[in-house]
């Protein structure tokens, strides 16, 4: 079994990133890639390229670059995106939903089973041919079926409390929208998006190029 | 005016987390915080959190620590917080919908003033008293409308084009949550939220949990 352990989650981060532009070449036909030519697209440099796929055994050929349909399994493969994940949504809002209809219109394998709501109001209504269930049940569901991914698109307010619930029922990973960090045990991964850092950010940057001209 | 061109990429990132932080304590009625407890509370080192805040001149006392109220509105100040922004939402499927909510629950300075769409189906339909208009009429209203942000929510065939219209319209900064990369001239700022990165990185790192048990 390959060591993983110690590669960086900077390199982590990017694997995602070069499989979408491998993903979109792919479709286009191209067949090969080199370093330099990937640089281009992706926006890293080529060594930064070269530097992070050696990371994993390297898989280009010196004079020919890389192959771009087992580059893009390669790295799927890295991902673990070679098998289906099993996922459970708390809040189903218009974000739940919204989540529920992405991954679903991306045929990948990451399967939402079910979703969890406290609002009387959406228990009962279907999304994606899911029905919404009633939060109280998530513990039962849980014990039930094997789930890996818990979602967290619940208010902040019970954010943990959901996250505890999901730790107890044995999913393996967290993947939080609520506008918090949340505490897991060292076995569970989480993954936050917090969507008002990344406006704040962005916010910044429009006035320090403002403030420039 | 204060020179911020040279601050990192990643000090600007860490910004809005150290503020998320700060305002659960300022609600919690916490007064002072001194680096070593916000470096528990925020997960980063002591010595990094005073590298970081010493950029902008850095807000601490020795001995006192920062006063929450204080560096809680300095970052917002430096984030640009204290002013608002005209948004456009294009896409108004499930997350543009999120999206408008989200914005307004937050109660924030970003605030959605048009809302666009292809579908027949969901123009005119109001999401928080906000009519959502035909995409056609996009150009027009953005000639008419000082517009800050464009916000994305399409699908990745349009979203360049989409892209496109907006900065031709007039917007400084593009918040996109198509899954892929957009281009924008010099001016324009953009941030990108790539769920599936995200998404794809939490299935590495549960995979590398368990091969590591």
């Amino acid at each position: 079994m390959r060591d993983d352990s110690k590669i960086s989650d900077a390199v982590i981060k990017r694997l995602p990133r070069y499989r979408r532009y491998l993903e979109d070449m792919r479709r286009r036909g191209v067949d090969r890639v080199s370093s330099n030519e990937l640089s281009r697209i992706v926006g890293y440099t080529a060594s930064q390229i070269r530097q992070d796929l050696n990371n994993f055994g390297g898989f280009g050929q010196q004079g020919y670059g890389y192959n771009v349909e087992s580059l893009y399994e390669q790295i799927g493969n890295i991902l673990g995106l070679n098998q289906e994940y099993k996922m459970v949504i708390v809040g189903t809002g218009n974000l739940g939903q919204a989540i529920a209809n992405y991954t679903r219109y991306n045929k990948s394998g990451f399967i939402v089973c079910g979703m969890f709501d406290v609002n009387p109001e959406l228990i009962g209504l279907r999304v994606n041919e899911i029905a919404v269930r009633d939060y109280e049940t998530l513990n039962s569901y849980l014990a039930e079926n094997d789930i890996d991914i818990g979602i967290i698109t619940a208010g902040k307010d019970s954010a943990q409390e959901v996250t505890d619930r999901l730790v107890e029922g044995g999913v393996r990973g967290i993947w939080n929208f609520a506008p918090m960090d949340l505490s897991v045990p060292a076995h569970v991964v989480l993954r936050n998006v917090h969507l008002s850092d990344s406006l704040h950010s962005l916010a910044y940057y429009i006035n320090r190029n403002k403030n420039q001209k």
